[in-house]
């Protein structure tokens, strides 16, 4: 029996064994990794940005800034305290691959990382088909953006563990209903954890602190135990 | 002396063919079609639905409205009074291509058509690749999500004509600066014409209809001249 194999598999499948690699190597160190996804203006760089300020003295954060053009967002990580950033700029790639990310972990110094953030291109469409070897994705979407992304983005939201709601600040200035998108969200997707927030106002971020926290707990008993 | 053409070569070039044929059905018809593109949640189907309800009676409008799932915005353009509405479901893929939109034209009345939208799916990346035959781009980007978007983003906000801010009524609420925008904007594509509106408030949206009245009359009076 022979099978044809398109291009976008054969792509695919080279993207994947480069993943397997980087989260066999990611698991040997305890290192956590997240894969933070969302459309353009979601806040995933201000949600670094806070992450850095109230973590950066207690974990050993590193993050991997991945952009179409311009090394903004590197810039803006390492302006707010970010000892080790690592930007990718994708020229024109509406996604990161696990080759581009391989490349930029080659270039850290990973015996000093417990939490790797790599920030993907501002795309709720082609990054989650790449595998980058993360833990799991956290997907941010802000309530500005309406209710109905989950069911119109499926993929994302599928493939995501953690559905970060941003600008929660704004909820009574926009057509959001909570429930709703949370409603919708889990039609995708049961397993889904949810964290309401604002980069804002602040409210809300320590319950992602302390998720964060747990994550990386849990990541360094696995080294341990295994 | 010999070239190599990569895959996605050939499918932009087949994807040039196939637009340019459309290009010439709608100019032989005197038909002005606009390429609505912009991120998730930035108001493209909004948009419509305003532009539906002040000029439906006025202009023949038709809508192609493209979505990775659902029909939703197919739906919500019916509901708001569009009586010629082909929804395309991308069923995955990231943008909508030449071969696509002429599945959906040849299944629309032509002869009554004076205005064609095609409502990209959301994504700044991926459709800006893509020539659909339309006259030109208008990209959507709202106060919500950050000034430095056409930085970061440079081929779409290259390759439109212009450039609408949306949710300009949250503008005192967010960290957004006009100038800036405008300034960077200007700085990838100098030749945009700026509208800022809200769909919300109603504030704008006759610029917004003065420039569609304008547009379709120019291409009315082009077809009698050519």
């Amino acid at each position: 029996m022979t099978r044809k194999v398109t291009v976008a598999e054969k792509v695919l499948s080279e993207n994947d064994r480069l993943a397997a690699d980087l989260r066999e190597r990611f698991a040997r160190l305890g290192i956590f990794c997240i894969n933070l996804v969302s459309s353009p203006g979601s806040g995933k760089t201000s949600l670094l940005e806070r992450t850095i300020s109230a973590l950066g003295e207690e974990i050993k954060l590193a993050m991997i800034a991945g952009d179409v053009q311009t090394e903004n967002d590197a810039d803006r990580l390492r302006r707010a305290g970010a000892r080790m950033v690592r930007p990718i700029t994708t020229g024109g790639a509406c996604h990161l691959d696990a080759r581009m990310v391989a490349k930029s972990v080659d270039q850290l110094d990973l015996e000093e990382i417990e939490l790797l953030f790599i920030e993907n291109v501002g795309n709720l469409v082609c990054p989650s088909s790449y595998d980058l070897g993360e833990d799991l994705k956290v997907v941010l979407m802000s309530t500005t953006e309406g209710d109905d992304k989950p069911l119109k983005y499926p993929g994302m939201f599928r493939r995501s563990s953690v559905m970060v709601i941003n600008k929660i600040d704004m909820l009574e200035l926009c057509d959001f209903d909570l429930d709703t998108a949370v409603r919708n969200a889990r039609q995708i997707n049961g397993n889904l954890t949810f964290l309401t927030l604002s980069c804002r106002s602040g409210v809300g971020l320590e319950d992602w602190y302390g998720w964060l926290r747990n994550a990386v707990e849990q990541k360094q008993l696995q080294r341990l135990g295994s």
